[in-house]
């Protein structure tokens, strides 16, 4: 069977006029802003009106496994699911982040979902959208310029050009960026000091704009950044800089939640996506109460596994945005699941349950992992066509034992209709008492936080903190930055900080090697291992595929 | 009187729903993609239909005497001047450039007119607008990165990477990245070069951009780009890095050309801004194709004086795009004359006849220019209000003592109605025959058609060659790029290419010390002095008095 492409099935989509889909939510024209027929903002105003509605919708969280080659298909259960709950009758928005375009030249697939379950328009979803990461990436680099410019024009904050903490971005996979020297040339151009850049989607401002609730709060949290240290130790900040209006007014409408829609014309918020390793990795608070405020239900993600994502998610974005999961989907694959047993990447096609047994238990965790928090679950198994009935029911089998629901999405396949037990099983979830709870105090220690999370999600032994990082934590300490919450910063591919240790890992230690903070974004970020915020791009860029005909129509992109 | 600032003005505007201005165009809601309520994207089929239509539209250019620091009102009168033919019923639409973000940050004035003759929604144009401007800089940044992605990949093309032509781009202010190492932190990060930045609408891609006539053309010209030498000396394009397409997917909305209105609701095209110095310096053809196309009157203009800016109006875009223009408006101001007759800038508010009579030079030299062209022109006296009815006297007098017709403008302070005299004078001018004609033909070799420019525009005694200059001549020869226009890299302070020299000078020689290609673009630049193409902050960036307050509305923007 020949599949289509993504980017087939897309350009194929009956889509709505936005307006349309606006109405769906209740919203009329005068609340959007449009982009195009497909793509529209929500007006501050109409945010701030329903803000002030009460309000009673379900909120659910999809998460997944450990990610690993196979792909376990996050988004697209998500986006699968809210076409679910629409076709039995439940008014459901979702809720995602905005892809990054770099990654889209290098080898990445689509982060618009997959199959018949994609947000669209998906070239567009895929590449500028509405422009948001653009205006944060120049919002970021005029910070960036600001800083070396107070060091050419006087230095009158002292700052020490070996201790600047905020490096530049660029919204492309460009490794020859990540180590640079800049400022050479002559006193003309300034300081020659050291550099680096970031892909955009990593900088602090993304982190920032998906958890501020509003532009006085934006602003606000844009002065706070900490770019860089002076030569007596004192902290420099976007303020001292005196950018922070600016970077606000470039900003003004990247602030503004995104609304698109699914293949199948559910709504869709699609708004801020923050790096999931040295940030926080969900879409904007701002587009998840929009979502909440205008539907019953509202389906959302976050990035990587549940030890990454799904613990960012409700230990940083639902407590600063007072939000409550009423239920969560695991998603798992069998093939995702053989490869934690130990199968090699290219035996996925054959039948295995040995290491499928033995995979499961990456799952186990998880599974206990999100009932920690109190939030009543569902195992979502994406299916693939590989899959054997004796895989699919020792899955089956096993979340039984461990008295968790479990349901096969097909969401790929069939859209909606293959997703419609996943959505009945939910809808049952969600009448269970959720009880959640965030697992620390942001009050206790940096060390005590970190602690928690590295032995009860994660299952460590232990921490060790290197020589560095407990400088770092003097120095936070000393600046009043301690009672933050942790962003960690760890290996998506593995519960450990060590991404060859697949499937459950057992009696192992996690390092923390440096501790920054984020003071704008609000969250200590501790990491462990070598953290990529630059990628790069293969050898045969996925860029020479894309190609664009004459009334404008692309291919090649997925 | 306290005046109001440009940006209060603006945001007292009585803007119509872009959809109301189409309208004036012939245009419906079918031909347009919204970008909001007051901006929208002509699509490319509403394009390619229009250009099937018959035209006799008339072609109006707006330039001026050399600028000084006192500041002549180019765009302003642009935008007055179709306000004014409006006002006394005839059907105009004006098509400018759209502003680089990055100066706005530093200390550049507002590039959307000024007073009552601006564009509108003036904020959203100089800062993101439609997203242009980022879509260019990503398209170019894509292939800056495959460049250093194919040398660390291995290297087919044996690309040396001490000769690589394409630097990379950021559409800001930051002298910090005009000369950089990258590649640092060793193999993983690939082979450290020199490189440097460029602000992005000086990118070969935005020339190209603005050159282009639709998207096969776009690509055609972005797979022409040169990027670098092999170690052999043969010529690396973009083409064979495979990426044109993919550039070209990232430019689908970027080469529609954008819609607003004036502060009279007069339709606006604004759509690409390429440098006025190593590039041509106009808006896009398609949107001059398109202005033409729906309406009876068009007035656009050039960047810089007409020494540079009408020069390559006329031998690059004209002769690209097959226009010919029908007349031709020189602006100058009493206070730039004094400025170019000796006057220092602290003294501009006197009288000062003397100079003003020696600065008068300038204003004729240009007008002699013109001539050359055999474009009927008018000369429009951008008033000030520290302007004497003597000095406006000596310029009529100098002016009639030409033969050419003078209007005084006032379009600044009054909109339209500040412009009818102008309106009525360039409506005569147009009735009379208009023998447009090109200097050279891209035939006649290098050395000639540079020396033609160098001494028939810009009075010039000879031009000299530097070795590197005459080298590069003998490697575009061999490589068979000869015949090509020039784009002339110069110095816009002056008529020759020392910003020293005032008024017109005299004597001089014009010294050529390097000649790149822009091979995309289809033009060879000639570099003139020093050409800086990544402006700096000053030390009070303008970015410091920009600020928004809760509801989104932006203050200090110019």
């Amino acid at each position: 069977m020949a599949y289509k492409s993504d980017i087939e099935i897309a350009q194929e989509a009956k889509m709505l006029h936005i307006k349309e889909v606006a109405a769906k939510l209740g919203l009329s024209e005068e609340d959007i802003e449009l982009y195009g027929d497909y793509k529209a903002k929500i007006k501050l105003e109409t945010y701030q009106r329903l803000m002030e509605k009460e309000e009673s919708a379900k909120l659910i969280l999809t998460t997944a496994i450990n990610p690993t080659p196979a792909g376990e298909g996050k988004s697209t259960t998500t986006v699968g699911l809210g076409q679910a709950l629409n076709k039995i009758g439940k008014n459901t928005a979702i809720a995602l982040r905005e892809p990054s375009l770099g990654p889209c030249m290098g080898i990445k697939g689509g982060a618009a979902g997959g199959g018949y379950s994609q947000v669209v328009p998906m070239e567009d979803i895929n590449l500028h959208f509405t422009g948001d990461i653009h205006a944060i990436g120049i919002a970021h680099n005029l910070l960036s310029a600001t800083i070396d410019n107070h060091i050419k024009q006087g230095n009158d904050l002292n700052i020490d050009p070996t201790k600047i903490a905020f490096k530049r971005v660029v919204d492309m996979n460009d490794r020859a960026l990540r180590e640079v020297v800049v400022g050479l040339g002559g006193t003309a151009n300034g300081q020659p000091r050291q550099d680096g850049y970031m892909i955009t989607v990593a900088s602090e401002v993304m982190a920032i704009l998906c958890l501020a609730e509003g532009i006085m709060d934006l602003k606000e949290r844009l002065g706070e950044i900490v770019v860089a240290y002076s030569y007596d130790g004192e902290k420099v900040r976007a303020r001292d800089l005196k950018v922070a209006g600016a970077m606000a007014a470039l900003l003004k409408d990247a602030i503004k939640p995104n609304l698109v829609q699914t293949l199948e014309n559910t709504p869709a918020f699609i708004h801020g996506g923050p790096f999931a390793n040295i940030a926080h990795g969900c879409n904007s608070i701002m587009a998840t109460k929009l979502a909440l405020k205008t539907s019953d239900y509202v389906v959302t993600e976050a990035g990587f596994g549940a030890d990454l994502g799904a613990e960012k998610f409700f230990n940083i974005k639902c407590r600063f945005a007072g939000l409550a999961p009423d239920a969560v989907v695991v998603v798992a694959t069998a093939r995702a699941l053989k490869l934690h047993g130990g199968v090699n990447k290219n035996n996925l096609d054959k039948e295995d349950l040995g290491a499928l047994a033995a995979g499961l238990e990456n799952l186990e965790k998880h599974i206990e992992n999100v009932k920690k928090f109190g939030v009543p679950m569902v195992v979502a198994i994406n299916e693939f066509p590989t899959d054997t009935e004796a895989e699919l029911e020792l899955i089956r089998e096993r979340c039984e034992e461990l008295g968790v629901e479990v349901a096969l999405s097909q969401v790929w396949a069939k859209g909606g209709d293959g997703g419609i037990d996943l959505a009945e099983k939910v809808l049952d979830a969600i009448e269970k008492p959720s009880e959640f709870k965030l697992l620390y105090d942001v009050e206790t220690s940096i060390e005590d936080k970190i602690t928690k999370i590295a032995t009860e999600v994660y299952g460590a032994d232990k921490v060790n903190f290197t020589s560095q990082a407990k400088k770092d934590i003097a120095k936070l300490v000393k600046d009043g930055f301690d009672n933050m919450p942790i962003c960690m910063a760890k290996t998506p591919a593995s519960l450990s900080d060590d991404p060859s240790l697949k499937g459950r890992p057992r009696g192992f230690e996690v390092t923390v090697r440096k501790i920054n903070v984020s003071a704008g974004a609000g969250f200590l970020v501790a990491l462990t291992g070598a953290v990529m915020t630059m990628p790069g791009l293969p050898k045969r860029p996925s860029a020479e595929n894309i190609d664009i005909d004459e009334a404008g129509k692309i291919t090649g992109l997925f």
